[in-house]
This record gives structure tokens, C-alpha cells and sequence, in this order.
């Protein structure tokens, strides 16, 4: 984190490679059944090889590869069926030169053999003997005691959240607790003299019950965070002050829905300038250019992020999608965000973009075609009739009707 | 559901198509905090208009806007200013002919005025009067009382799982609990003579860990149900038909993770029999062929779905994505999951295929090129190595490399 730069406009690009708060969250165990999502502090090593004993990928005859060369249809290898093996048990029998035993999809390989016989390739036409009419090589129908995971090999990486695959590798290897990160506890504050819970049943004209804060509390939960609404603080810099204050003590960061008119954004940028160095306050992006970023310390001295957002909710959440899941994620030590669903699609209409500006356009898609949602941005009912959004990069001066482009897809 | 049809091989589009039981999960209401990715079951309309109020969309002034016509920078407009409207509360003055009232933005219209100025195109030169340089039409700078939302019309639709930005809106429509579809609860059966529980510290040879049920419980989570991980069963036909029967009295969906050897296969096959009826037994997938499709019968005369997956940790996985988790979706009331993931990326190697077969090619992706990851599908780390998945349709020979091709990615 740089030094103290009041009223700096930043953009898009410059913030998610410069704004990069230290701070992680604790570590924490946690068993296998709650790891999904979560983010292992560190790789998981093996602590055994596996599969821990060679083992037939087919049902077949375990043999020596050396007594099937040169087996054919027409000249087939006769071999002694000298046993079979059980599932989950260790082989009775070994195979000895001219030998040859029974084997399940699973079954561990007898001591003397090399290869699995696949059984479509067998006959057994005298009791005791079996025909195997294609040659075999060593290793063929095997897999080796330690060709998935060798000991001491990672199970799964640190870092990167894990998914439902994994946990079934971490059971394998007898894994049933993963130390975590903890889940990013995030402040979700909201302000304006306008603004009344959403449980407010009757409305005085001029209210609004607060839409943002239920929004992002939905957004942290898809990021792998814990969201706590903090309230609803009415503009007045010193309330705001004592409130984020208050929230600094037990969150790894703030995120302020700013009051929307200007006199309003001034006392939010007060109350944080009171609280840390202020990073950016406005950021090139539309919607969304009213942005805060700065770094908090708490009362014990620890550097917390905090996120000023735009009043409007549909900025609100398009800044927080685009600058705060990412932090989420990296609070939590992963530092590439799981992938999010996209689509690719042909626009419709042309979409206009100044140069120097990331501009985000949330879009309706139906058969491969998206079409821009204009209208007002004080529409709150944009939010659900957009499939997704399209982002138009920085450099970008629009893009004309008929561009492929890749639709961000909301879940 | 069609009649008895056993041993009956069907193509993975016609298992979407057919198999479709009817059974739904019940009603329940939980509270908006909760309803994240949550089935409404009915749409979800609003009981009053929003905003509720003609509200201004800028800081600026309400006015008339016929005051405005053919206003300009050098022949500006003058009008009164006689009040200013503060957030949150219905305004104390009206806009009469020729007057104006401060607004910020979100601020209630008052009464007479039909338009709102930017702040931007005015200028306030003498204390009590602004000038207008730019002429308004009505509704300019206006979001109508009824344009967000219309009372009566839906807020969000039944059978969509809730996104973040759909709470947003019911919170500011005062929607405080949703009723939502149960979440669909999956009891999850290993089965095998080899198979232990992940806790199992020391194995014998012949011995694996159960990973599959871990891991299907974590795409069972993703899909929004309830995995119940309801116990490993030894190769026994009669210990089966026990635990199945067991397990369909408290569950919307049923999956045995089967063994894998010819034997323990048709033994499902007859446990599944007893309980019900089975569409089909054996599916062109691959991995995957040996699956299973039955309904089962509950002791309350109950329609239950029940997969039957094959032994195979990895060929598991992926039948349970492309069947599983949209029959999950379904029982939940959504008839189209949400989107997953994927990215377009260049396939760096042929790919062989059946026609008539769907193959999932399990591949890492790295700088937009594709690379399908082969060996033993026995080994599980491949589960982990995988960044996602290339599925190669039921009617293609296979793909050349170069091929451009859409990977679902892992999350």
C-alpha cells in the first residue's frame, strides 16, 4: 500500500494490481465434509503412497507378461489357473512361470505377476486352464502402488479453493480435516438518511429500504465470505466514523454503499480519510465511478481493507463484483478467483465506451444473442432481468453490433 | 416413466429427455439471508410499486420543463428557487410555474414539477434564482413511482435459483422470507468388499478408502441438495436391498456408488429391481457405460430416482455431473440449472471418439490450450489434476487437435 493520495481517480487495471491488502485471514481446521470452497493454507501432502499396492485396472488373469508373447487367436498361451483373488484382501496365491489367477477390477496383484490378462481376451476351456489370445505387456492392466500419489506428494494444492473432486482425493489418502483459511468476515455498512431495513413494512414517500446490503451479502457468500450487515448509518460523518470504527474491530474488511449524492460521497471519504490512507477515491469505471479504496487500522494495529461503494445499487454491485470478489478470495489466500460462468455470445446493438474507462453493461441473453439493458441505473429491476454482463475493456472505444463477446454469467 | 425395461443401453440425450421422475422436494420459507441460490417455488410478485415514488436520478432541480424550452448557454432560463428536498422525506414544497426546487439524487419529486435539471446544466448566479442553459423534456432526470416494478408484477420467477442481485430486489420490495423448494436430500451408498471409511488410518493391501462418496457429496452441495453419506455396503445383494431400502424412506434422490467388477454390478441390479423400476442399465457415456437409472418405491408408495454410478471413482464423477446434478436441479423445482463455468480454448491433441457414445475428456487448461489428460482411469489424482472437462457429442467421431473447444471448467 502506497502513501496518503487524497481524490485519486484510478483505473480498473491499476487498482486490482496495486490495491493488495496484506492481510489474511487465520488458519483453521476443518473436516472434510464442511472443506468444500474452502482454501488450504498450504498443499496437502500424501502421507502414504496410493493406491499403497499395485492393483488390476480390468477383470482378468494376473500372469507374467513374458508367458503371453506371442499369444494369438490361432496359437493361444495355456496357463494354470491357480486362484483368484478377493476384493479387499490380500492375494493367497503368488504366480509362479506358466501361472495364472483370477482377478477383479480392484483386486491387488499376486506376488510373481507382471500384467492383468483383460478376460475378453481369455477363454477358459478345460477347468484349471485358461487360453490367453493376446499378447501382454509388463504393467498392462496395472496400476502401480504409487503411480496416483507418491508419499509426500501434494493431494492438492494451497491456495486454490477446493472442489468437490478433490475431497475425494484427500478421503483416499485418509485426509478428513483441512487446514483453512478462515471464511473472510465482511462488514457490509450501509448509509443515507433514506435508507430503512428491508423489513420495513409501510414506506414514508422518500424511503428505501436497503437493497445493496442483502445483494452483497449474497455476492461475499459466492466469494467463500461471511457477511455480517452492520446497518444503516444516516449521513452524518461522525456516525459513519464511530460505525466503521466499530466494524474495523472484527472484520477483514468494510464495504461502505455510500450515500449517492455528492454531498454524501465527501463525508464517506471524511470518515475513512479519520480511519487509514485512502488509496483511490473514484475509480474509471461505468457504472461505478463514485469508488472508494482505502486501508483501515483497527484498534490493534491491523491494516483493513475497506471498499467505499456507489450508492446505486446496480454500481454498487458491479464495482464489488469486478474489485471486491477478487479481494474476498485473496483474503482468504487464493490468489486466482475460481472460475465464474460465461458465455459467449452476439451482441445485438452497438455499445458505446470512452477510451481509458472498463465499462460494464448488463445484458439479457437468449440464443446465443445479448442484448444490452439500458434504462435508468436507479432501476433496481435491471439486477434481475440481466442473464450477465458484458465488460468492455479499458482501451476499448465500443464495440459495434454483431462483436462476439464473452457474457459474464450471474448464478 | 416408461414401463419395466431391464438391461436396457440408452444414450445420455435420451436419459435427459426420458428420465425425468416427477417428484418435487416440499415448501419451506426461509429468511432472505438464506434463500441464496435457493428455488422460489411460484414467482415472487410485489405487493406494492417501486420506487413508490417519482424520484429524481441526479442532483439537480425539479422544474417544469416546459420552464426550460429553449433554454441555452446564452439565452439561459430563469427560475425561483423556493425550496430543497432532503433525502428520505416527502418534500415541504411544490414546484409552481417558473419556480424550482433543490433535489438530490433519490430525493422525492414534489408536487408540480416534472422534470429534474442536472446540478451540471445550471448555474445559480444570483441568491434565490438558477439559471437553466439546457432545456429538459418531461420524465428527464425522473424514475416513475411505478417504473421500477409495477405492484402485482414479479419480483423474481419460480424455478430460478435466487442470484445475489435478486435478493437486492425483493429486499427493497420488503420481501423478508421466500418460499423456496426443500433442498433435494441425496443419500449417498457406497458399495464394495474393499471400500473403508476416509477415516480408516492403516490399510490393508487390497483396501481403498471411499472416495467417491466425498466427493459426489461436494457436486451434491453445488447442485443445491443435501448429501446424507449413508454408509459403505459389502458385495451382498441382500445387505444392499436393506440399505436402498433404508435409505428411500427420508431421501428425494438415491445414489449408489456400485463396484466395479461384473458380479457386484449385477448384483445392484437386482437389489434396485426389487425396489422398483429400472429405465435403464447402461448408458453410452464414457467413462460411465455400467449406470443404472431406476424409480424406486418408498415404504409410502413414493416415486424415488435412483442412479446406480459405476465403480470408478473418476467415471462416477462424471456421470453424476451430466445426470445427477440436473436431476438434483429438477427435484428442487429448476428445470434449467444454473450455468457452470467454461472457457474456449484450443485442443492440443486429437481426440478419438465413437459416434453414438458421449466421451468427457478430462483436460488441463493453461493459456487458452486445452490438454486432455489420459492414463489409467483408475487413478483419482487425475480428478485433481483435471481444470475441467471436454465433452465430445453423442454423434461425433472424435476431435482433430486444433479443434476449438468449449471446456467446462471445475469450481
Amino acid at each position: 500500500m502506497s502513501g496518503r493520495e487524497f481524490f485519486t481517480t484510478r483505473t480498473v487495471v491499476q487498482a486490482l494490481a496495486g490495491f493488495r491488502p496484506a492481510r489474511r485471514t487465520t488458519l483453521e481446521e476443518v473436516p472434510l465434509d464442511d472443506a468444500l470452497h474452502r482454501v488450504p493454507a498450504a498443499d496437502v501432502a500424501a502421507a502414504a503412497p496410493l493406491p499403497g499396492f499395485a492393483k488390476s485396472t480390468v477383470d482378468g488373469f494376473a500372469v507374467r507378461a513374458a508367458d503371453t508373447y506371442g499369444a494369438s487367436e490361432g496359437l493361444p498361451s495355456y496357463l494354470d489357473l491357480v486362484g483368484a483373488v478377493r476384493m479387499g484382501v490380500p492375494p493367497s496365491v503368488a504366480v509362479r512361470p506358466g501361472g495364472a489367477v483370477a482377478m477383479p477390477t480392484g483386486g491387488v496383484l499376486p506376488d510373481g505377476a507382471d500384467a492383468v490378462v483383460m478376460v475378453e481376451h481369455t477363454a477358459e476351456t478345460m477347468p484349471g486352464t485358461i487360453e490367453v489370445t493376446r499378447p501382454v505387456a509388463p504393467l498392462d492392466g496395472v496400476v502401480r502402488a504409487d503411480e496416483d500419489v507418491a508419499a509426500g506428494a501434494p493431494l492438492v494444492p494451497g491456495g486454490r479453493p477446493l472442489r468437490a473432486p478433490d475431497l475425494g482425493l484427500l478421503a483416499a489418502a485418509g485426509v478428513t480435516t483441512v487446514i483453512v483459511r478462515a471464511r473472510p468476515r465482511v462488514a457490509i455498512v450501509s448509509t443515507g438518511d433514506e435508507v430503512v431495513p428491508p423489513s420495513t413494512g409501510q414506506l414514508r414517500p422518500g424511503q428505501v429500504r436497503d437493497a445493496t446490503a442483502s445483494a452483497l451479502a449474497g455476492l461475499v457468500r459466492d466469494a467463500g465470505g461471511e457477511p455480517t450487515i452492520a446497518g444503516i448509518v444516516p449521513d452524518d460523518a461522525g456516525a459513519l466514523e464511530t460505525t466503521l470504527r466499530k466494524a474495523l474491530q472484527d472484520s477483514d474488511l468494510v464495504v461502505v454503499s455510500a450515500g449517492s449524492s455528492v454531498g454524501t460521497r465527501d463525508e464517506t471519504a471524511g470518515a475513512v480519510a479519520a480511519l487509514g490512507e485512502i488509496w483511490c477515491h473514484g475509480l474509471s469505471i461505468k457504472p461505478g465511478k463514485p469508488t472508494l479504496l482505502a486501508e483501515c487500522r483497527s484498534d490493534s494495529g491491523d491494516g483493513i481493507p475497506l471498499i467505499g461503494l456507489p450508492g446505486n445499487p446496480l454500481s454498487a454491485l458491479v464495482v464489488f463484483r469486478v474489485i471486491g470478489v477478487p479481494l474476498v478470495w485473496r483474503l482468504a489466500g487464493c490468489s486466482v478467483p475460481p472460475p465464474e460462468p460465461s458465455v459467449p455470445a452476439c451482441l445485438t446493438r452497438d455499445l458505446p465506451s470512452a477510451a481509458g474507462r472498463l465499462d460494464v453493461v448488463q445484458v439479457s441473453v437468449r440464443d446465443g444473442a445479448a442484448t444490452p439493458i439500458f434504462g435508468p441505473s436507479a432501476l433496481l429491476s435491471v439486477l434481475t432481468r440481466a442473464d450477465g454482463c458484458i465488460v468492455v475493456p479499458e482501451p476499448a472505444t465500443g464495440l459495434p453490433a454483431g462483436s462476439q463477446v464473452q457474457v459474464m454469467l450471474y448464478r
